[in-house]
């Protein structure tokens, strides 16, 4: 690879077509656009065929030869010189959120698409074939799971669990897949997994914390793991007025105990845990009734699994305490666990050095939402590049992002991508 | 007053039929009776004609002259010995909530009707005149304002704006007392304000003091005052994942600090005073997005004005200190003030004596609630009869009390009134 190193020095000037970028970003949108300036491109709605029809023009424009497997990810081909090499792929997904915005997930493709226009205006040839992925039904919105293909690739979930499922109508994932024409015949992916030697996805960050410190790119360094839980806390329910306050068991008093003490768990594990009261059901709520029924969700995020622990047995802790301490009793079921997902060190290495060699401003970040590369970290060497978004906003119609950052986010990328690959000399 | 005083201590050993009390409210909570052991007799309905006419019939037998108000208040008389002395007067209400029990307002109308029945079976003449009185829609389930005929009564709205409320259906009062055929031709009451020389009402607790206590009489001091607000927190609302927790805008952990606030403000002035977040809304309330707004009810509740002052002026400070360390906006905004309404001395050391003389355990208490007797405080002399409920539950159709409790109630409100009345040589 010495050879083909120095090839990529010789590269070092090559730069995207930020404008062009923007340009397919901007067409992209079209397709599903609201009059918010935000986009509802649901998943195997129409709306998605014909956001999957312009990607599937423009990669083959590009010379891409394209692979729809059984759930619906398109894979776009674009070889290497020696195509015995794993591949190196990107991409992210094109579906969005009822109310999502034109960013979120479209610009991980279309980065990746812009990166092989860059190879392609320049004549560089990869040593490493490239891999440009459409991942089916990110976001969840109207089929569950979420990232439900690229889980489907990496093993999560069965491919029959993923086509059964079906959206408030009745449609299933399997007939909804037809109907647009999307459902490839394979039920072996078109690229095995062991064929993909890395894998990168670039994405708005979709929090504050690049914003913050004015810094452009995000070296995603791990996804935060999750736990989700259901807490019921039962008091009695009682007048308002006559009933003096020590012989109240009011089950709200306990929960806002608990709501303090989920947010000091998480600052106890600073800086990247996470916890979120952002659910919460008072009964019988009414002004004037003591409430005896609190529901309410936790969700506790740590990036690596004995922070997690710990936070685990502070927050059982903290539900006895407020609910001693309220005279109310308490019901506490974990329903959801993410393990922490690590990214592999040589890839977040290949973007530090990108953001390093390019001379932008870039610092260690932790991924606290899911993506499909959190999947394909499960499978493959993988890493994500974060770019800063306005005001952290996201699944937002309002969700924007600066030109200059999804430029200098995908010249990242080609560094990346570059760097993994080889050129062949 | 002398000859009439020792007349009544001549009558020392006179007591109610406990029994016959106990079959009257078993007989009118068959009116409305739900299969889970309560009543659902809300106001003006066919089934409150019903309860209404069994009482008319009831007091007609005991002797009594029905006279109907133009809100539907039905006052039944028992002459005295000198028809020209302000009346004593007792009564409550027989409307129920629509999960409600049998003890609730039922038990001050047949309290009062045993009284009357007791003296007639002994043959006592009182110097005053008595008064029995049903007031209309006392609980407001159907019809808003609640303690809508005392209200009426007593002048805190008008009889106009009472006729013209309306149900969810669009019926109005003034249809729905014309359909039962309670609606009273005289705008005038049949009984003036300063007709009544003494109001008295019997009820069970509605709250748990008596109960936790041991004690079987509670000697009803005051009616707490209230000021109900509607607070509103705004944060920003965002993913639980990518957000950090020194860049949130928590409206619910805001909202969290407050309702341990209210509490708090509330302990401070202990043992009257009453703090509870009863209602609470959070958006956009889900799982894994910090909240944003947040609104909720605080109900502060005092026996005197000064107190509930300083609870208001430390919920504002409470507000503001919760917004400030969230990083949250507030609005709050007072939307009930109901002012401390203490009952009349006398009256209240009537019922102290007749406890004391029957040798009943009694303490004195507030009332959190409001009940008709607060309203026919501000036009006239007024006290009230607590005895205990089972676990303090009411508003609810497993509210049960003691039939030996309400005996011994029954038996205070004859020795109370029986003293205000006076008895003819």
């Amino acid at each position: 690879m010495t050879l083909a190193a120095n090839a990529v020095d010789s590269l070092a000037d090559l730069r995207v077509d930020g404008a062009r970028l923007w340009q397919s970003l901007m067409d992209l949108a079209r397709i599903g656009a609201t009059d918010k300036g935000g986009v509802c491109r649901l998943a195997l709605t129409d709306l998605d065929r014909q956001g999957r029809d312009l990607f599937s023009d423009w990669a083959r424009q590009a010379g891409c030869e394209l692979r729809v497997d059984a759930i619906g990810n398109i894979f776009a081909r674009r070889p290497g010189r020696n195509n015995a090499l794993p591949a190196v792929m990107t991409g992210s997904h094109i579906d969005t959120q009822p109310t999502g915005g034109k960013f979120d997930g479209n610009y991980g493709v279309l980065a990746g698409l812009e990166v092989l226009r860059t190879l392609n205006d320049a004549g560089v040839q990869t040593e490493a074939p490239l891999e440009l992925v459409v991942w089916t039904n990110e976001e969840g919105s109207r089929f569950v799971p979420v990232m439900m293909g690229s889980g489907v690739y990496a093993g999560a979930f069965t491919l029959d669990h993923a086509l059964g499922q079906r959206d408030r109508d009745g449609v299933s994932v399997r007939d909804a897949l037809a109907a647009i024409g999307y459902a490839g015949a394979a039920a072996v992916p078109p690229l095995a997994r062991d064929g993909v030697g890395a894998y990168f996805e670039a994405h708005i960050e979709q929090g504050p914390v690049l914003e913050a410190a004015d810094t452009v790119i995000g070296v995603v360094t791990a996804a935060l793991g999750q736990r989700w839980y259901d807490v019921v806390l039962t008091g009695v329910e009682a007048h308002a007025g006559p009933t003096p306050m020590p012989l109240r068991r009011d089950a709200l008093l306990a929960a806002s105990d608990l709501v303090r003490a989920v947010n000091d768990i998480a600052l106890a594990h600073a800086p990247n845990a996470r916890g979120t009261v952002g659910w919460m059901d008072v009964f019988p709520n009414s002004r004037n009734v003591i409430p005896g029924r609190v529901s309410l969700s936790v969700d506790l995020r740590a990036a690596d699994d004995a922070t997690l622990s710990a936070m685990d047995v502070a927050l059982r802790a903290a539900v006895d305490a407020a609910a001693r301490r309220g005279g109310v009793s308490a019901h506490v079921e974990q329903v959801v666990y993410f393990a922490p997902q690590p990214f592999a060190q040589a890839l977040v290495q290949a973007v530090r050095d990108g953001a390093r060699d390019l001379s932008l401003s870039a610092m260690e970040v932790v991924s606290g939402a899911g993506h499909d590369a959190v999947y394909m970290a499960r499978v493959a060497p993988a890493a994500m590049i974060f770019v800063p978004c306005k005001d952290g906003i996201s699944h937002n119609e309002i969700e924007d992002a600066r030109p200059d950052h999804l430029e200098a986010g995908c010249n990242v990328l080609l560094r990346a991508m570059l760097a993994q690959a080889g050129v062949a000399a």
